[in-house]
């Protein structure tokens, strides 16, 4: 016995999604049908204009309404320096930090050998175009902290070695906040090689 | 900062789900700037289409696609008997038992005065409409074991009483494969006054 057919196809459509399995799936169909019209309808329309209205910052890969972002086009930001993120959450967790005032580059992935991503796959190539502006004093390189995050920032530090670029990368160590005696060994172990005078 | 807004629009559409939290609707939104723009098509589709192709049966009050559906108008099935459950989910739990060939009247819903839910609110009145056809020998009464379920079974077995049709409610005990030291006192005490000879 099976569930009429309009509700399977949201049951499958649910279950594209990544950790929603069929029970869960059934479960968000079924306070489908008791929501709001009007939250469905919004709910529908979301979901088709969320590529139609998005594209990527010609200049940073950032995704947004424009050609050009709002940050690469804001006059009042410090144009010799770039920060190099793996994607837009990161970009929004460090526009949120509101300690930063350069420029950005979304890489929208990194390089990752195992998953058959190599340099030429992620958004590099326009940031080595970008290296080449003179305007640029400093790239920070904020890939995250994961063995393809770090690949990924060897990658790029190598590559701009021979520019008069300063070449950084975020620094690693104890979570604010957090113990000690429940950090692992690497971060630990990066917390005392980072470690700096008072 | 924010994200784009053709994001933020699905994020709270996902929020609107149950148990989707802001970071949840994030990473689900991310996910689905990435699905192929069929599946995404296919989605929101699916969710315009669903409570536009769906009806309740006139009878039983099943989700359908019909006026009457496919169980109430099979002639095959024993029309003596209605088992009474709270949802579609419960109807299509006992079908895939495939051990019972009556008819059912789906509630849609139980008699829960906590949550301002009365004996009108629910698909009752249609249950004693039917149980005026002379043809109805036993209406088997399975709704959940939740203080609500039984409520509810209760209402309708007191409302039935000076009929001819006999009122049964389906057993309560242990499960099938659990173990009696971790039962609760209630499901050990009803297995006990439940108890039958071998």
């Amino acid at each position: 016995m099976q569930y009429p057919k309009p509700i399977l196809d949201l049951v499958s459509s649910y279950m594209k999604l990544p950790g929603i399995g069929k029970k869960t799936a059934i479960r968000l169909a079924f306070h489908t049908l008791k929501m709001k019209d009007k939250d469905i309808e919004e709910f529908s329309a979301s979901l088709i204009n969320l590529k139609k209205n998005l594209c990527r910052c010609t200049i940073c890969g950032r995704l947004n309404e424009k050609q050009v972002c709002d940050i690469c086009s804001d006059p009042n930001r410090d144009n010799s320096l770039i920060c190099v993120v793996e994607s837009d959450q990161d970009l929004i967790a460090m526009e949120n930090m509101e300690g930063y005032n350069g420029l950005y580059h979304v890489l929208n992935g990194v390089i990752s050998p195992m998953n058959g991503v190599g340099p030429a796959d992620i958004n590099l190539k326009s940031l080595f175009n970008r290296a080449k502006n003179l305007e640029i004093k400093e790239i920070i390189l904020a890939t995250n902290s994961s063995p393809e995050g770090e690949g990924t920032a060897s990658f790029i530090s190598k590559i701009l070695k021979n520019t008069d670029i300063k070449v950084t990368r975020i620094a690693q160590g104890i979570s604010f906040g957090s113990d000690i005696e429940y950090a692992d060994e690497v971060t630990l172990s990066r917390a005392i090689s980072g470690r700096f005078e008072l």
